[in-house]
């Protein structure tokens, strides 16, 4: 295509509201336009590659054996009540009236309708194992949408949905989906990691996220450096250690006045972090209970979670109704039940409160104390890989991808039942697995870019190759070479955009840098001169002269790379 | 595909719910899936028809040059407060609040959001003229959502919008449209008519419709028998006439007790309909009008909608207070303006009411009353041309499509203004263009059909061939030559359905033609005795004997036709 036959509303300068890079530059490339917080539409650029990545997507779906559906966005409460999750959802769940008063959501996920379809016509083992996708607009009613596509209300998702026997026959199409997504997100040109991931509010049984990595992303992963070993640091699970110290100091309690926190005390006694024993109070539906951390970690709310249910901190009062000291709570002579974190328990000779105002305690050992033992912290870089190979690193990653295996939370609620090999009914056990086909772009984005833009990764850019003529509009010369190259390149099937516009070749260079146009071939009077034109991918800094008459055989051979 | 792979639901019994032969068969080919009143899914068969229908859409506007743009589904209300439609708009328009209590829209149709982002981004008469389009799910909240996907709350359109500098361009984009539609209603084999019709509540000056004629259809359309002429009913112009006749009759008052309509009138006098005048009292808002008919005629309401703004027939009282008598009121000593349409005011010598109970006049002319004239009537079938050239001819339709100039209706609300030529600020004018693509599947249903099922266009048909093997399960012989065969058609390309359920013949072609696949090739131990197998295609009755070797050939040839 031609350039002034597309709207590419370029811009120098990004909004104020975009924070993060992958905002500011689909703005700046004219990919997307904000209608309101958090709704955006595609221009003509960003549907271009929207399509190429939906398109991937289907590909590698009906590969998989997947196939496609289409849900309306609109979901009656009805399915929701079934489910439980009308009242569970948070007012992220978009609901509304009807003009007749009956209560219908914008769909955010659609595991109530499609399991209500099964239910409706899934009725043999026979079926089975049977999966759905469909590549939809979600609504997401989020509190403060920002970043962009990133964290939008609307967006567009390949949520897909799987149906099974029993656990043995999920777990195959899990495998497959895992391996599915691999291959997708390999076209996609990302470099991406698998985890393992909380299931979360979805519930179920197994789940593993797939992300982009980007110094950016909201998530911690943490990798072995010696295995294939991934999890979202929220997932890293430790077991119970050896201890391998020996107690040997003398305790005692000093004097360290308005010294709170792990920071200040062990500055003031000159010892590292991790020989420092915190203590925390919660408050569980089984009443107030303390959490003891080495000093250099933190508690992961979702292994309390999963072991004390819901919980918060204790108040100033509840602390204060046990007798402790805020700032000076310590694990010696405490009235409420001490859980300890494995790390934390096989620590010697170590800081910690002295239960009075103004004291901690040094030197003090375990030995006395009642407690029980959990895993109860985030993992840390240099951790050892819960694998037993290697250590931890931590990277920063975008979640791109879910998949869940979800069990029978939604079969059971919304009876999707079929007859077995013995002719008995059988709940069926369900999967799900998402991709946020819009957010793709944004992560694609956040890990490919430079001071002049975008560099899309070629499967995905809006075009392959541009050409850039100077003096399109003064030199014959230069048109005509332009004209025919770009005439050649429709010809072999190359997705080519010729820019003929007036404008001056830094404006026309900037531009297709900024979109991140993968292949650019320079024409000129100058390198026409000597039967030349200016190669240069996005990617490098080099530019190359290439004969004319090779030029398109060069860009066919730069594509099949 | 196998079709054990595929989830077709098809059913004998259709829902009570569908009263149209496409809903119904829609229903039982287990194309789509009922979720709520106006609101279903579409299942794999449905998907893979609507897949078709978007991608023939697609390919023929970008041929038009026209760019894909993806407009968000939500819609905030501060723009259609802008364009004045968010009081304008009825009940169908589903308003509701975000968390925050901002009002939006789900969004029937997008004139707003276009209109919007060209204001941002069309700057100078250069970028004229430009033109938009997206495939989308769109929101109507219908008051009564029936016919299936016919008219069903959400569904699928592709709309389009023009912006133009002048009225000269954008009936050059207009035409071009025009054609457009025409390729695409061709592409999707469909016997379709492009007619004039009325702009309706979009406003603007010129429009057309895409109907798709079937008997089923909500809409009457008028031919010429002669011309290329074709307008909606409600669209059809007459002209003043010249009289023709000369009265000769001696005007009577005869009694005609409590004869009241027109039906009993003509039988009781014996003269035909169109010799007698009805008269209509209606109250606008300068007050009530006496309008005249032929009695065979019908008023256009929209005619009298543009001549007189809203309006309504007068009550009983309203006719009392004028001291007429209903069911009896003529043309004669009337005390309020009388119109009278150009097709009564050349006829002689008719019957109307006498303005007395129980009495009408025979023998009665125009000389001596007062009137002016009008087009206020629908046509009727054998009605003059409005070419001029040869009579009309009425038939059913479906709307699919729909052009529109719209002017600078929207353009001038939402300040859409560029830099032309002279430097000064110009308004651009636009048109719109929608396809109903969920509507256009529903369309093709009931235009093509039988006691059987669907008739599919080959270009949208879910598969184009079907293999149906007679004891795939049980003869080697056949499951050998049904693979081999399937896999050649496979190797050409050819959209293939293999019938490898183990189910009875009369099943799988009773389902093969519920679905309404064009060509079936059918494989039996009896057919392979003689090296055959048996062909038919859906839309003929006779079966052909094919050898086996040939098939291929054989149906690549069927599908070239």
């Amino acid at each position: 295509m031609k350039t002034t036959q597309l709207l590419i509303p370029t811009q120098k300068e990004a909004p104020n509201d975009a924070q993060i890079i992958s905002h500011q530059l689909m703005i700046r490339a004219g990919l997307i336009s904000k209608l309101a917080s958090g709704l955006y539409s595609y221009l003509p650029m960003g549907v271009r590659i929207l399509k190429k990545v939906e398109s991937i997507v289907r590909e590698e779906m009906d590969k998989a054996g997947s196939q496609e559906v289409l849900m309306p966005v609109t979901q009656p409460a009805e399915l929701w009540q079934e489910s439980g999750r009308w009242q569970e959802y948070g007012p992220e769940l978009l609901r509304f009236n009807d003009r007749h008063g009956r209560e219908f959501c914008m769909g955010p996920t659609h595991e109530e309708v499609i399991t209500h379809l099964a239910a409706q016509y899934i009725r043999s083992y026979k079926q089975l194992p049977m999966s759905f996708y469909q590549v939809q607009t979600k609504f997401r009613d989020e509190i403060r949408p920002r970043f962009g596509v990133m964290r939008s209300r609307e967006f567009i998702m390949k949520d897909a949905y799987s149906f099974h026997l029993d656990q043995a026959s999920l777990q195959q199409t899990y495998d497959l989906m895992h391996q599915t997504y691999c291959k997708i997100f390999d076209r996609l040109g990302l470099d991406y990691r698998p985890v393992l991931a909380d299931s979360g509010s979805i519930g179920g049984d197994a789940s593993h996220e797939f992300h982009v990595l980007a110094d950016s992303g909201e998530d911690e992963i943490c990798f072995s450096n010696e295995s294939d070993y991934a999890a979202n640091i929220e997932k890293v699970a430790f077991s119970k250690q050896e201890v391998t110290c020996h107690a040997q100091a003398v305790e005692e309690s000093v004097l360290t006045k308005k010294k709170t926190s792990i920071e200040q005390v062990s500055e003031f006694l000159n010892v590292a972090p991790s020989q420092c024993i915190k203590t925390l109070i919660i408050k569980t539906s089984e009443g107030l209970k303390a959490l003891a951390l080495r000093g250099d970690h933190e508690l992961n709310e979702i292994k309390a979670h999963n072991l004390f249910g819901e919980f918060e901190l204790a108040s100033d009062e509840e602390i204060k109704s046990l007798g402790l000291k805020k700032g000076f709570i310590g694990v010696k002579g405490l009235s409420i039940e001490l859980i300890v974190d494995y790390s934390a328990s096989v620590v010697c000779d170590f800081v910690c409160g002295a239960n009075e105002w103004d004291q901690h305690l040094t030197g003090a050992n375990w030995q006395g104390v009642e407690f029980s033992e959990a895993d109860l912290r985030n993992a840390v870089a240099g951790d050892d890989s819960p694998d037993g190979k290697g250590q931890l690193i931590i990277k920063r990653g975008i979640e791109v991808g879910h998949i869940f295996q979800l069990g029978d939370k939604y079969s059971k609620a919304m009876n999707s039942n079929v007859i077995g090999e013995s002719g008995k009914a059988v709940t069926t056990t369900m999967g799900c697995y998402g991709i946020g086909v819009t957010r793709v772009i944004a992560a694609a984005i956040e890990q490919n870019y430079d001071d002049r833009g975008i560099i899309f990764p070629e499967a995905i850019a809006p075009f392959q190759v541009v050409i850039v003529p100077i003096n399109y509009n003064k030199s014959t010369r230069v048109k005509t070479l332009a004209d025919n190259l770009y005439q050649q390149c429709l010809e072999a099937g190359i997705e080519v955009l010729l820019d003929n516009r007036k404008e001056r070749a830094g404006i026309m260079f900037a531009d297709s840098e900024l979109l991140g146009i993968p292949h650019r071939m320079v024409l000129s009077d100058t390198h026409a001169d000597n039967g030349n034109i200016e190669y240069k991918a996005r990617n490098q800094s080099d530019k190359l002269e290439v004969s004319y008459d090779d030029a398109l055989a060069f860009i066919q051979e730069k594509l099949a790379e």
